[in-house]
């Protein structure tokens, strides 16, 4: 077999009159700044040649790959034809980047960081999403999460929604730790399409929010799939009590499965005063930004942290929003708190990590509550635009 | 009523030829010395007035008092006479300082830092050991363990075993928060005179080693009551192995209930290959030696570190011992990894964070093996020289 | 002798209708919103009995005391007749806080930190303004400079526009050192006046903003008393650019004194496109927002952040703004950039270090501007309202 | 021109019964282990062709480049006729890696990290000595001087004692700030030859070391290259003293002119009580451990500790060696004190930090105390066996 096929997103080069070609796009072929250039996006399945791969390279059988909201928001148009997605894109492109699969083999040179050794066929893996150089400055100094000359699986180079993929050796991770915990390949592969999501979570409130320490407090605002996740690594480092922000029911129920102590409905109850109650006055440690909605989720934040007695408190803002956040430098003062901008997954430790907490109990299979085949991807990231109810929907192959 | 009894230690002031009077030692009354000065120790309930709160202080109710080995040191005398236990001390002496009880009533100004107002009486506490002044250079830089004015309950100010207790309310820690998870105030009482032993490893293995991610491998040698209170701590941080070096059997079935993955018998395997195959040749973060036989340990522990590829294992030392570490440079280098030492329980939010991890689901109580009455402590003190069997003694008052 | 004169702020105590008495205040006595309860302010200089020290406290002979912008803003009234300053007063009050003087006498159990012994009187010592507890629950985990029952010198409590002041022991930090640096002890008295200023600057940019490491770059926003010291701390932790933005010729040519390698106008210059010229491209490590106009200021640190390649920048704001600032998460979030509130200058073992500074020579004297008697403290506190071509106006007792 | 010539290392692949050929050695190409394998080591003059720049790599006219002491123990053979040197060899070999030159021109896809561009030919350069690979699990997770797949320039590839050099991009580092500090190129390119083990020091001090604040004291042992580096970045960090302790008197003299406030002759005087006199009985907060006689060092830099009132203080060891460092524990414990280990120079931001404090005042040139020519490399690195009375030998190309 040589063929297999790849869902794909193709749309038109049509960059508005406010665009400027950056210093990292590429005419015709690919931009930072997505929604000022691509027009009618399609999603279409194709067919392409199983790759090969070059030197550093390996070759991986997808075994199952779940959707993010960028897929959804690179397929979807605005009113003027334009996509939702703001970002670095290239079209025509095979999408899926939360992925697990099987090594088929790798290329010269390409080794098993797991062992330090040549890659032998059948390990299971999953991959980083950012394909970081390794050579810009912000690799060298240590911030792959920033690299300069970034690629990115299922937005300017191909995807995982498809049946085999080439990626560098370099953002791969072994998932054989999680045969300790799961009997099943096909439990390994789901929780592996898991670790990419799950490590976005991971980054924002252990790497960039520096964690907690057991007994401390936790509020998330937002269960979507960075704030669930995040709920289950903060319960995991020792939470006395997290407490979920969320007025959708489905989510909700999804939060108190992952590790959620209390719920609030911040549409029915004040926030701040619940985040008060529940914890005898004191507030949390550590807030997650999760919504997206900051003009709407901070001033709420800042007020649990102005009335709660607890110093030091960490705001992490991981959610991508235009609107400012309206920030009370008293605030962060007299409560000695801080704000922190998270972005990415990749180094720190942090894929090793998610996989040895998965692999010693942390069961995030319910984050999956839809499971489809490569044929139902297209519809399934297009139903994701009005519908909250599913939390993540994940494509298994064969 | 007017009057108490309580466990007294009273010994001579016989200083040894070799000591010499230190900055901080008072002739006859106290020293920072022990073992040079005082001789032949005797234990005796005696009767005493029940003292009053003075400004800052509080009268406190004892209703629980675990023995530590420092009670069973400064009460054993070494065939020469001299007692064993080398430190701060001041005799005659009320011993016991692992403590819970009610609060009588507040003297004058004193608060409960639980609601910063003054204390109503009926509030439930523990206390810290150490009674740092709060104005010393140690002190107002943030280093409470490091006081150089230091007073210790139990060892040069009279202690708990006995019925009421006058304690400055700065070291005092509401147990309120432990309703919500045990329903029988005895059981409150139970765990709160472990929260000063549990703060001593929450201290080294968190503050002082700097703790752990979630996923991370973790080492402890010696299942004493500090090693078996990390094991459930970094357990309860999210360690995706504990693994716990113990050769007594009753010890080892004691860290398995409390959170530690694995055994090590390091009198029958081979310490370090046995942690390299239990982590799949990755060694460990953090290694805890919990034993005071660092010329014994630290050789498997730096075998562990040089020949597992984790990078960046701390090593706590908290046991006491006058034997030097053989330390190889070479192997911090290669791992870049780190010695640290740790001492004491104090400050940096270590009591209300343990407090909160025991109400939010830590128990320890299975660290009480035994519970004696007043009456009962001497002789159980005694006992102690000789018995590992028992983990935690704790004497229960009416 | 036994009677000494003050500069005493006495006002009225008038409450507006939205005040609710604190649990804080004290009704008719003290108030931690000034703004909303004190009218009517007027200084004059009046007589008093020198006090006594008491236990564990300190008599110190007054000899140099600075004039801080909070004196002229308490005894400053708004149209309507309140004062300015909105924070913790008490009056009447001796003002003054930024003081140096030499031991008379030291109270019952009074200690130097310097030493761990008894005061001998003689000693040259500087005070903490803030008069931190040591016994609540910020005091007790580490965090003097939030106590939540603080006293406030020359706020609350009598302050050191006077002959002699009575302090805690524990407040007082040894000027000993500064024998090394000057000759004349005039000199240290006026160096020891400025370290309280420039602790609540190293608080700020070393303690709260994690300093820098030799080589980075930082941006001081606002050449007052705070952003001058935090130029000298920062070029003397070895930064490579120290870029000061001031539109005030006097300020800014004092800001070149104390170590700014570039000064920018921000009123003539565009600020972000400045920063980034002079640090080709780069943008800066660490952004000192001391102006109090974030709505102004902002925005241009922002740019600098998202246009420059430094990844994390941390912002301190130390001076206190009613507006908000208006934070846009994404520049956080792709430059790894944080913003952090800093507040007081006590703990964390800033006093000393500061000292050891000047002692080693960080000469902060240029900051004196000028030198006035006793008498002519009202005045110049008036004259401050509108003068903004002076630095440190400081009063040198005979 | 095509040809160039290369002060060349050779010798005889000749393991000892006890060599097992590692993981990571190649049989009759390089080892891991030095010392076991390499017999009869000889310098000369070869003859090369001028290497060209594969992809991603770059190449540099070599414009100067020092003698390191592992370039005098890898041609210094022992009695038996092995090398000295313990580790990665892989010979023939040129010789040299630290080195500073001109960009000639660089291969596909080869960018500058300073720019972000290809680049341009005549860009100066220096270059770090580690090839880490950017690949393996120490690289992924951010610790390049763990590199698990480690080329060292100079000894298993060739170095820099020739005209011209073949490095990896990411290897290389800008020089170009020091134009705003040395007017004349050949000053710029000795400096830059200093980069690479003034970096050496400031990753142990300053990444490993956790660096200081401004008026700490710290305490250097040993005044080779890397103590006099460290020497001279501690200052520029702001520590109150820098104390040196070295026998030799040139070395002294070296350090005073790179920062040293004070000198000790641990040969002369008693180290610890010289440290206390000269810290007014505090001690220092860093205590580096460069010399590689831990046995004779490390106990005064304990007693130091122990009587000295710092707390928190680190000690770096950063120089090899075989013996075991004696460690009290109880020293590291009532002290708050750890030791870490230092090893490599990449990462971590400390390549581009160094470059611009250079670039910004702080002259390490005083390090260089003889210049020579390619021709006189051999006789000089066999002169170094003995000579400790030059600090750095610098060989300037035409």
């Amino acid at each position: 077999m040589t063929k297999m096929r790849g869902v794909t997103l193709d749309a038109e080069w049509a960059p508005k009159p406010e665009f400027k070609l950056g210093s990292k796009d590429i005419d015709g072929v690919q931009t930072y700044l997505g929604s000022l250039v691509w027009k009618n996006p399609k999603m279409s399945i194709k067919e392409y040649d199983i790759p090969e791969p070059g030197p550093g390279e390996v070759l991986i059988k997808v075994k199952a790959c779940g959707i993010c909201g960028s897929d959804v928001h690179m397929a979807q148009a605005k009113d003027d034809g334009y996509i939702f997605y703001p970002g670095l894109t290239g079209f025509p492109c095979i999408l899926g980047h939360e992925l697990s699969g099987v090594v088929v083999k790798g290329g010269p040179g390409a080794k098993d960081k797991a062992t330090n050794k040549a890659f032998v066929g059948g390990e299971l893996v999953c991959a980083e999403e950012m394909l970081w150089c390794g050579s810009c400055k912000p690799c060298a100094d240590g911030w792959p999460n920033h690299c300069e000359r970034l690629d990115e699986i299922g937005f300017n180079v191909n995807g995982a929604f498809c049946d085999y993929i080439v990626l560098p050796d370099r953002c791969l991770w072994s998932l054989e730790p999680l045969r300790a915990m799961y009997k099943d390949e096909k439990d390994i592969f789901l929780a592996g399409s898991l670790v990419e999501p799950c490590c976005v979570a991971y980054n924002a409130v252990i790497e960039r929010g520096g964690g907690i320490r057991p007994g401390d407090n936790v509020v998330i605002c937002g269960a979507g799939p960075v704030g669930l996740a995040a709920c289950a690594e903060l319960k995991r480092m020792g939470a006395a009590r997290v407490i979920m922000s969320e007025p959708q029911a489905e989510r909700a129920e999804l939060a108190k499965k992952l590790g959620a102590d209390f719920i609030i409905d911040p549409t029915k109850a004040d926030f701040a005063q619940e985040v008060l109650r529940l914890t005898d006055g004191m507030g949390a440690s550590l807030y997650l930004e999760a919504t997206g909605l900051p003009t709407i989720v901070y001033p709420g934040i800042e007020q649990a942290i102005w009335e709660g007695r607890t110093l030091n408190a960490t705001v992490v803002v991981v959610a991508r929003a235009e609107a400012k956040i309206p920030v009370t430098g008293e605030v962060l003062q007299v409560r000695r708190a801080r704000i922190v901008g998270a972005q990415g997954h990749s180094g720190h430790g942090t894929f090793p990590r998610l996989i040895e907490s998965m692999a010693s109990g942390m069961n995030m299979l319910p984050m999956i509550t839809k499971k489809i085949t490569l044929d139902e991807v297209p519809e399934n990231i297009i139903a994701l635009q009005t519908d909250r109810s599913n939390c993540k929907i994940t494509c298994v192959m064969d």
